[in-house]
């Protein structure tokens, strides 16, 4: 059964507050094994009160040894099962560079590429071209008119861009025209069934007359199509939980995730200061506030175990402000971990505390990957930590008489 | 989701080496509530410094509480969900004793029985004929002649024997003919759907003959066929992981289970010192190896606490020169716990120990269920150990974007 299912029925209403403040990448490894991990490195007085008063738990994004994308690991955090509800390469595409998507459209990721004389791909990426020179391209590209459908297409990095086709009666199943080698031509867009044939045939008319708009590029005189997906069918805040719920982010992904849940972006926050000014200014109109923090992530990406060390520091400074407010229930977690040892996101569980005046603290006295671990939440799957804020807010009756 | 269509999706390939060493039956319990158990009285210096490199956990091979055989607690190690995937009796005990099963074959278990002369069942273990005189038996069985059938008749012990009929469709569903009664007559084989019509034709002339052949005994005079199985679709090791396996093992049970998941048997080992030598001599030829250790659950169900601790300093012995080797990750476990006290297998979570360079150690000092229950892998269900392997032998791929 889909929590979703529970939390349905069982949803109630109060005046409660729910805060989630997800540290991207959060979870880390410490440089040599028996080492203490980016977190248990920082110094985090107020973090570790949260410990003190709270709950902790290790919570495993997905399923015990698989890493998530940013996308899974979000919406594990937000309650959707990550196995059950999967975004479409395109559609997240699109939600990464802030394209707000309608359940009319289909989102597909586009590569320019360079055709040899036969019409045989002899470079995938167009030779790397640059950013500059592409977003050029892209913004050429929307000159391709397709009767009954509206074409957007938008730049991304260097040979990407997002072509959105939006219109009635186009099913969002449509094969990869990427052949994935070189020395062959791009394959014709395929249909996987005849609910996507109309999207087929939009898909090779934007192609057409797309490789006449470049014919006369030397690198990118030739696209291909990959990750047709429509809008995810996510079922809303307000309807599976009853929250009406605010999304407090800097970066377009984190903002289109949210948007895919029903989450209204709120402010126009650049620093971690200016989301907590965003969340004193909307806290009386919402019952739920996400917060996220992406340089915990983006530090551990880099590689930088001081710099992620550091970025930790400047999220515990933010606590007392938020504790300020007051919120029944604070949840402070990640959506993964990104250890700077990895340069990458893991699969390790990420320390995750929940705070509420009936939480049932544990004896956990810091925060850190360790302690976590032996926290009143155990190890637990990410999708379940929604249910638990939920319950802590008193916003969940009682399943059976 | 079955996890293995994860695994399928995720997996990547490097050169990385993962060893598995089972130690059948390996938890335990104090022979006194509040004491060691065999584990923790065991000496082990070397378990426990894995313990200390490593990250520790409690394996629940099925589910709380459900205590597993050989077959279901090994496909929970090797990752195949126990509750979906169902090795039936006939291809268990065919297993068991080194019958290599095709994809033409149905296994049963057939019991030699005595039969009054009214043809009704007076004694359904033929009054447990010694198994020197049933071998006998068996073999003359072989002389049935099935057209188009192949018939392979084994014995095993005392009443028991395995039938194998080889031929093409031949299903594997057919109800026992043995009517769990005496004063009855044996049941004729009965398809449970039409796809398996023909194999009951073909029991029900084996049954025949054999009856025939076994006229003139006066202890086994009949026979009844139980647990009547195809051979279990398991996807091999090479498609769902991507590893080229191997299986180290000294008995034909575990051997057979490893050969149903497509693992290669390698060496002719009838000690652990032998199976290692195994295992150095193949390093190069595998990316994992499997590593059975029989002992501890042998002397658990004896219910010899001292030579279960005995069995354990055993294998602790031999970890060195399995360190020796620097796999990439190693994991040390077993199928199930096979406390002494019980004299028999148990639900109880099984100590497991993953050693790898980024596996996240946790505090534990000490292989043992005690130090194993605060460890950074938690509890866990057997079938995420292989997941989990693969993660640290960075041979998994990031779910998602």
């Amino acid at each position: 059964m889909d929590m979703h299912e529970l939390t349905r029925e069982l949803k109630a209403h109060n005046d409660s507050k729910i805060i989630m403040l997800v540290a991207d990448g959060l979870g880390g490894l410490p440089l040599t094994p028996g080492g203490k991990t980016e977190l248990e490195t920082a110094h985090t007085p107020n973090l570790d009160e949260l410990a003190r008063r709270g709950v902790s738990g290790g919570s495993i994004p997905v399923k015990p040894g698989i890493t998530p994308g940013s996308g899974p690991g979000h919406l594990g955090l937000f309650g959707y099962d990550p196995l059950a509800y999967r975004i479409g390469r395109g559609a997240l595409e699109a939600t990464g560079i802030g394209f707000e998507l309608t359940a009319r459209d289909v989102a597909v990721r586009g590569n320019f590429c360079t055709l040899d004389a036969n019409g045989n791909i002899s470079d995938r990426r167009a030779g790397r071209i640059e950013s500059e020179q592409s977003a050029l391209l892209a913004v050429k590209l929307r000159q391709v008119k397709i009767p009954g459908v509206e074409v957007f297409v938008e730049p991304v990095k260097e040979h990407r861009f997002v072509v959105v086709f939006r219109g009635e009666g186009l099913g969002g199943d449509v094969h990869d025209t990427d052949p994935q080698v070189t020395g062959v031509p791009p394959i014709k867009p395929k249909a996987m069934h005849a609910a996507s044939e109309r999207t087929a045939q939009v898909a090779a008319e934007f192609i057409a007359q797309g490789q006449k708009i470049l014919a006369d590029q030397k690198q990118a005189n030739g696209l291909t199509l990959r990750g047709f997906s429509a809008k995810p069918a996510l079922p809303p805040y307000q309807e599976v939980y009853g929250l009406k719920a605010a999304a407090i982010a800097v970066y377009p992904m984190y903002k289109g995730l949210a948007r895919l849940v029903g989450m209204d972006i709120v402010g126009k926050a650049q620093t971690l200061g200016e989301q907590i000014d965003v969340l004193i200014q909307q806290w009386n109109s919402y019952d739920f506030f996400f917060i996220h923090f992406k340089y915990t992530d983006s530090t551990g990406e880099d590689g930088n175990f001081d710099a992620k060390v550091k970025r930790i520091e400047e999220l515990d400074s933010a606590i007392p402000r938020i504790t300020a407010l007051n919120p029944t229930v604070l949840v402070v977690t990640g959506d993964h971990s990104t250890p700077s040892l990895l340069k990458s996101h893991s699969w390790h569980p990420v320390p995750t505390v929940l705070v509420s005046n009936v939480c049932r603290t544990d004896g956990c006295t810091a925060f850190g990957e360790n302690e976590a671990i032996r926290g009143g939440l155990g190890q637990f799957e990410a999708k379940y930590l929604m249910p638990l804020a939920l319950a802590n807010a008193g916003r969940l009756g009682k399943y059976g008489a």
